[in-house]
């Protein structure tokens, strides 16, 4: 009996090259590549672990959701337990659920909900350095939620997009783009049904742009319906960002 | 003119041995050493740093506090950003005043609070690793409050004094040793006159063994009253450690 696992999985991004496998490097440490060899170590077979999202170097995951195959006949809810008694410290199985065969982490997820925090304060946090940017100058919140709303709903997000994707659809919907301000801590949170390469931190270094008071909040519309991306803000770095969830039906 | 300068201090010690320069271990990375280093490049010329508190390997800080004799006119608020734009990025100095000549910190130094975090969690959460000590098995937060009045007050905690310190007075005053509870996040505060070496953790140690149920809260006094080392519960590692604040009158 092959049974459909899927996985719930926390990193921390700081000392991986990213999510995926890098097939003409195979010695990269990638998040995928240390599960999939977890795995092998339990199942004792190569074992393909599908991800919902692919995550950058330095970006990091509270939810990242990733399936398997196996006829391995382990209860369900004793993969976590087992495959962090084997896994690195910056990398956790925190939930496991027997899924339908046709189940697939990247082609069954309707929506993800990533988070970007800020730390807006006068002096860095040491605490905090590869776990949210810091912006030592003030930020104008209120503009920067404004600013995010022209962005909800469906639009071309081909400004958004960094050079090296290939897709060609650049059209996504978006169905939360909004900041919780959390004492010095500033979490912005964006729901949609998929993104562009670099696109929610192209998106973070446009707003804060207009945080620093050097665009008005509507400058966010021009540059979306410019649909060129040497018009929106710099690239945000990749330590404040978290995959928080992915949704499935 | 020569200014003493206070500064106040927050370091990760996650790569840190330590606070204190090892004489014997001159090469070792310590925060006196790193800040030290970092001070002789500004004013040209070596300086001793005074700190308040010795903090063992892996113990974080948030508000250390350390002061030190410059001829060097640098406005005093200027100081921060000065050490931080040479500070490696596990340690920041986040504030700095001018005090007395006679001022030194570990001897003027008339409270310490610190903070034990403690993550009782079935799963470890990763970003968390370094900086809360994670218990899977169910603590019983009612049991570990009521056994930490018993140290409140004036004792003589030898038993919760680890082997290696040449200390001959082992009285010391608890002013405060509670919980705080933050989700799945447990915060142990203790606010003391002083504290021998390694008496927080061992006292953490203590406090673990009540509330995983292996004794009852009253043999926290047992422990107390036997003044030996052999009594009290195992040392709690050093990463759940914060030393969080330094009185001064």
């Amino acid at each position: 009996m092959t049974a459909n696992i899927k996985l719930i999985i926390q990193y921390d991004g700081t000392n991986f090259n990213g999510w995926q496998v890098q097939k003409k490097h195979p010695h990269t440490r990638t998040v995928q590549a240390v599960l999939e060899k977890a795995l092998k170590c339990i199942v004792k077979e190569p074992v393909t672990l599908i991800g919902a999202g692919r995550t950058d170097s330095g970006v990091h995951a509270r939810g990242q959701v990733a399936n398997f195959l196996t006829q391995n006949p382990i209860p369900v809810e004793k993969w976590p337990a087992a495959l962090n008694s084997i896994l690195p410290p910056d990398v956790a199985v925190v939930g496991a659920e027997e899924v339908p065969a046709e189940f697939h982490a990247t082609y069954w997820a309707k929506k993800k909900t990533y988070h970007y925090y800020i730390l807006n304060a006068r002096y860095p946090d040491v605490f905090l350095r590869n776990y949210a940017l810091h912006v030592p100058q003030r930020l104008n919140f209120g503009d920067m939620r404004e600013a995010a709303r022209f962005i909800l709903g469906t639009h071309d997000f081909k400004s958004f997009c960094a050079a090296g994707s290939s897709v060609k659809n650049h059209r996504r919907t978006i169905y939360e783009a909004d900041f919780s301000i959390e004492g010095e801590l500033i979490v912005f949170k964006i729901t949609a049904d998929g993104f562009l390469y670099k696109m929610i931190r192209s998106i973070v270094g446009t707003l804060l742009e207009i945080g620093k008071g050097k665009y008005p909040p509507g400058w966010m519309q021009e540059v979306l319906e410019a649909r060129d991306r040497k018009k929106s803000g710099p690239t945000a770095p990749p330590h404040g960002l978290y995959l928080d969830r992915v949704f499935y039906d």
